[in-house]
């Protein structure tokens, strides 16, 4: 068989690269607006490696055009893509699916001429998450300039809605400490045996989790060496937890979140808190999560009692989940973790776009 | 005045390095014994600028004595005391107080024989804190050899008891973890207004909280860019926690106690959450943790809603305290953060001896 | 065309899965001896993403048989080959190809049956790099036990020996250092400006660099805000730099090594001096180096005075060039960057098999 | 001895605070202005410690004066002066000395005010310690606007000029990279056995060297896992470098100065290549180095072959120093170690200025 190998020619049919890129005509052709941010480096990393699209396009804020390689050294001899002042007309002509990789506020005011081009759209921002625009108000702290499209948007939690996700147009992409914290609540709220009151999720995210934020807070002197918290019960990811628990429970969830901000880069590492309202046994517990994940290809459920680490994530789009019981305390302790530019942004992202496009759901993303 | 002080000759009789360094006979003899630890090091720091009193012996396990200047480089011409192999008899000596920066169930290897010689001592291992002995056996898989000087050890907290300590020959430093959460806890539970029941402590900790413990979780690739917990629930720091907290409330107090490995050298940020037990408007709370500190050097109460973090206390004997409450949901959130090797381990074991010597209690820790 | 795609059936026969695995009779069967370590690491996250070969045997020392994703939690669900002791028998049975990512002086050891049973070898060891034993022993302090297939070893740098590695059963992979220090070199070196004397390599490397070596100087306390150099002169990977470049300029170079430590996990930068023999204009010294790598994939030369930084190859099996020249001192700076455990081992090893399997260089890799 | 200790009374007289604190009038009232930054933080650090001043102004860009402990929550307990806008009056009437922490062409504007007040400044910007104006100009990008007062300012680098400080009113701070290059080189220099040419400067500093910066290159996502060089052979400490060993050696001096920046918030490690014009045995250049430094307080020369690391200076006022010698290549390499703030900032700021107040050189400082 080496022999064979070794001869070249014969294996060039199955292995060469062109027999990779498939036919040009099948793909899908996908933009980014937003690329000079974190997520849209990560998108961009995962797209030029993904076989069912090409990617067409790329917007930033600019003074010029300039090829992304240029912004982002590592994609030379990968990528060379021009990045471009965000213009309508020429993502909507070059593509057929548009990330949007764009600060919260701004995405609405993209959104409606994506909508009207029938173009797909995975939006990354907020903006189309809360489906209620008054709580939309209280905590982005403007108001909503694009409500009738808000219904039109499925929240793109694969693991929750993929049906919905396989046919819709357009996908709000879930937030970063939202995506841990509801796969890690869930199973146990849908279970019957968790009390929905009393939920608390002490969250640590990397300084990633930001965006690529520029203040005094996040310099490295400020991060290294040191550890803090931030917006206890005030952060803007609170409404959204408790929008998609209330959902799945049919009653109004009102956990208490407070996140941490750790001196790395990249994760999101959630300890929860869960009263049980009855005795359960710890087993019983593994085995609802387990179940209630047993066909998911990014969500892995640990032994009992045993913990995941940020590094079991790092650079994947899985979400690890940990579980501890306090039988005598009738508390659970749940641990999810999951990348914050991967599972938490751009991996869960292009999850969502291999599912409305028809990929494989892991396709780019083992 | 300029004049005076550039002629020189004047201020040296105010200012020179012998009017500060105080008669020699009146200066307490101390001694190190672990002095190769991170906790032994910040002591040797910490002792050599005291005032009050000399460094004559330091002990560790070594092929042969070695100024502790060649251990550590960065002694060198601040400090040339030789380090050698432990000797009871040398250390007493030498030394009027010695402290056991020694690893647990080693001290009480030790501690009988300066006992007999009446010698002072500060042990910062657990061997002198839990005690019930059962206890003591169930957590630290060894049973208690030296138990009939358990109860000559007051527990080294100045806050809870200094008037004991400062008549005590002999103290138990408490351990890191739970200084941070007896300080945090305490006056929420004296108050009145605080549940017992329910209380979790989710605790987050440098690497040295560890000591210089040599394996492979701790090498830096295995840290940097990590974040994970560990021993939920069976944290040996938890029976001392309790034991402190079930005295004050004169009732069985159980935490849960959840720790968590940071990627940083020092510190420990612990942020608590504690069930009120009617509805107390947040400022009296507030009012409560500023009074109840309100003499304390070293604990400081941040104004209410607002959080300290882990580089307001690195390098310090302080424990900077937050306070968030939210009065819907009677939940008292309390963040508490020392530098796990100052007022963890070294700053308050000289806090202990200010105290057992009759010195200015702040002496050399401000 | 969106219609197309939605419709989901007839894009499957060129996006899915099973259309991209291409027939298993025509794949390489792989191996890594030593799987546990960073090397072995990294070997498997780029194997199984590989479209020509299949994993099928791991070698590691174990208690007992264990599947690799016990052993790294994060290639559970992506890869569950068991991870079992050392045996020759298997792993000739199993694999054409052996990847040996083991310590110094333990490779020679398992060499020469894979050469009996004509194995393809890719040595990540430094076991067969010299072709000197005797400055091997002087070196690595041990006597060669396999002399007799050193000259099977072709030195893996495919940059300068890509025809030969094509031809070769047995690749010594260059070590991290070597790696970005030849490529750095070699361009001023053949082109003639450059003076083979006083060439000055000041190294730094990131902790992995040392494999997963658990020692009190790799914890993280004494790593993180932390920096030193060690093995000034007396590194082992300068005899290997010394006699590649001696082997290009048919003359005796011997080059000035100095390494540090950095406080990451990964990465190589060396900043090189070296000194022009007559004056050239900096724009031809950029042209010289764009024109020696003109036709790799893997090599990248910045514009002239542009320097590049560790993360711009991360990750990546890249080798980023920067050049600076002091015309009025006559001297050029090189600054070579790699990941240390991709280009600088497991991505060069898996470039090397590559070509000794006619597979397209990059295949993997980008 | 230990009775008397614990009775109370007597020691008191000798240990007590109010017995170290000297009598108000004979100390000296300092301020700093620039209170804000990195150094001005340390200054404070140091000032507040230091038995022989009072700190009794705090200047910096404020929107109303702030207690400094409001700015910087570590100092609460310690420090409580208010820190307000600069005012050359109030500056001028609280203060017998200055330190002007602020930025680079920003100090030539206020020390003209307080020359004229004569009062005592140790300016810690570049702007006084170019000699030459028209190489100000050059790298600095301004014209000099206080050319007569540059005469008066001695280049506070008490090593080479202690007498003149002592004399001095106006000290001009040397630069933090400047300052381990004249440690490292000058004895070299000096003793007659090194070419003063191809002296070549591989530095590497933490990001602190940048001040407080907020810019994107020094946010923690940035700088974490990441190395980087920046401005070989045009940083602008390169002409301060060169100008002092040029004085030493009454020739041109001509470094090649090739900086780097470490991911860690505080450190300057430079490793020195420097040519010998002749053989020397390693011991002589030893001995040269031990004996230039053997009266000093704050450099500690290792023994040969012995290398320095950041974290032997780090928090200290100490430069330590390393000795590498290859004969056959006649080439000497000095390592040279400080912390950019203290010994490179805060820490010989405080020198200088017990130099110049006649206090004891290490007061405060070890």
């Amino acid at each position: 068989m080496l022999g064979l190998i070794r001869a070249g020619p014969l294996q060039n049919d199955y292995f060469a690269k062109d027999a990779i890129i498939k036919k040009e005509e099948h793909m899908v052709k996908v933009g980014v607006i937003g690329a000079r941010g974190y997520t849209g480096e990560e998108l961009i990393k995962i797209l030029i490696k993904h076989p069912g699209v090409r990617l067409t396009y790329l917007a930033a804020t600019l003074e010029k055009a300039t090829p992304i390689s240029e912004i982002f050294p590592h994609f030379k001899k990968r990528c060379d893509v021009k990045c471009e002042n965000f213009s309508v007309f020429k993502a909507s002509e070059q593509c057929d699916l548009l990330f949007l990789a764009l600060p919260h506020t701004v995405s609405m005011d993209v959104v409606p001429a994506f909508v009207k081009k029938n173009k797909m759209i995975v939006d990354l921002s907020a903006d189309y998450r809360l489906k209620n625009t008054g709580i939309y108000k209280q905590w982005y702290h403007k108001t909503h300039k694009d409500k009738k499209n808000i219904s039109k948007f499925i929240y793109g939690l694969p693991e929750l809605y993929r049906e919905k996700i396989k046919k819709a147009s357009c996908v709000a992409n879930p937030g970063c400490y939202p995506t841990a914290a509801i796969l890690g609540i869930v199973p146990a709220l849908v279970s019957g045996f968790a009390d929905r009151e009393g939920i608390i999720i002490d969250a640590k995210s990397g300084v990633s989790g930001a965006g690529k934020k520029v203040a005094l807070e996040y310099i490295f002197p400020e991060v290294n060496e040191n550890f803090k918290g931030y917006k206890y019960n005030i952060h803007q990811h609170s409404p959204e937890i408790n929008q998609e628990l209330s959902k799945v429970t049919l009653s109004r969830v009102n956990v208490t979140f407070c996140p941490h901000l750790l001196p790395i880069k990249c994760g999101i590492f959630e300890t929860i808190y869960i009263k049980l309202n009855k005795s359960v046994e710890p087993e019983k517990i593994e085995a609802v999560y387990r179940n209630f994940y047993k066909n998911e290809a990014f969500v892995r459920v640990k032994p009992l009692g045993n913990l995941p680490e940020l590094k079991d994530v790092g650079g994947t789009n899985f979400c690890d989940i940990g579980l501890v019981v306090d039988a005598s305390k009738k508390l659970l302790v749940v641990v999810s973790v999951i990348d914050n530019l991967i599972k938490g942004a751009a991996g869960q992202a292009v999850q969502n776009m291999n599912l409305m496009c028809g990929f494989d759901e892991e396709m780019a993303l083992l």
